[in-house]
């Protein structure tokens, strides 16, 4: 059996992209916390499970701020955390210095975590909009490395 | 020519992982079906194909239940089989037998399976909720072999 | 160091892959462009630095067909772009010609361009509907090589 993953900077690689990922399916649950507490779902199926009467159910299927908000942050994650994971996994493969390669997986990892604190928390601006940019610079620098290194148009 | 898919754990990752991504990337026909027999457009220039008068066209610009349905059924494969793949690949590198992937593989694949019929076609909860939770485990399951096997922080 | 991209097709992937998520990324400054000239936030935080007297900042939580528009575009990218840079990669792996490789990369990349090109400035149809089409192809020709080499179920 092939171990792949038989160098450093892979290690932090696969330890980083692991974490934001997890991070990222995390959004799924505290969706739905705020669907119950809120009562606020889109599917007519679900809000039968939390409603008695017919009426009661037709009710519960509405949009609702804190869900709404919530959902937003997930798909941020999506548009920033898989450019992340992908760009980063080529990035790793172009054999750059371990501390080099951390330092840019730590940064992100660290936006990401910010980035939903401020989103969910509704801390002032522009602390939301700095955390997105940290996290899309670190990437566009992981990007940068790969068409500098590998170029082949 | 370099072939790293020299292993049999890697074989049966790329096949399963094919797999998931063509289940996901099936729901734009679908939406596409479902928008052209609900006469139920986002953009003006898609109406103007199936609509004749400025009116039609105007009329069609709407949202309608089942695309929506099938929307969210889509943007939840996004948010699952995307994960499913970028944890297995690095799962797959970290040399787990293969027995062991199969079945992590096979599991993920089928609950996805079931997820979109569970959704498209209304079956009653909790049918789409335990199948969006057994792929879950799923792919958390990898998460914590990855992270237990290369921790590098 | 280990240093995997030693071959030529895995290098013209990481160049495409690269070039294609960058052009994704891309999609975020433009929704924000659009968000700010069309005043239709999402977030009343961020309507906040745009707005000096409370109902200013009530009124800019809107949606604008404009910023819509670029989000649909947005989406589309995640639904497609994501899947041939996950199908790509274990399809560069299966060990191709680098010119049958180039040519399926290179088709892809043009086809999103003219996709975003088409969606942003509302060409009419089929245009946006062909280049969607053509970048999908190209990818199920890409998954039907992996599952042709490696199949392992």
């Amino acid at each position: 059996m092939v171990n792949l993953i038989d160098n450093e900077v892979l290690q932090a690689f696969a330890t980083y992209a692991t974490i934001v990922v997890l991070k990222m399916l995390m959004m799924a649950p505290m969706t739905a916390y705020f669907r119950i507490t809120r009562k606020a779902f889109a599917n007519p199926e679900d809000a039968g499970v939390h409603g008695k009467t017919p009426e009661d159910k037709k009710k519960m299927i509405k949009t609702d701020p804190d869900v709404e908000r919530v959902r937003r942050c997930h798909q941020n994650d999506l548009e920033n955390i898989v450019p992340f994971v992908l760009i980063g996994l080529l990035y790793a493969l172009t054999g750059p210095d371990l501390s080099t390669a951390l330092l840019h997986f730590r940064v992100f990892a660290g936006s990401r975590v910010i980035h939903t604190v401020a989103y969910v928390f509704i801390l002032p601006q522009p602390s939301r909009g700095l955390s997105w940019l940290v996290g899309m610079i670190t990437t566009l620098s992981m990007a940068y490395r790969i068409l500098n290194t590998v170029l082949l148009l």
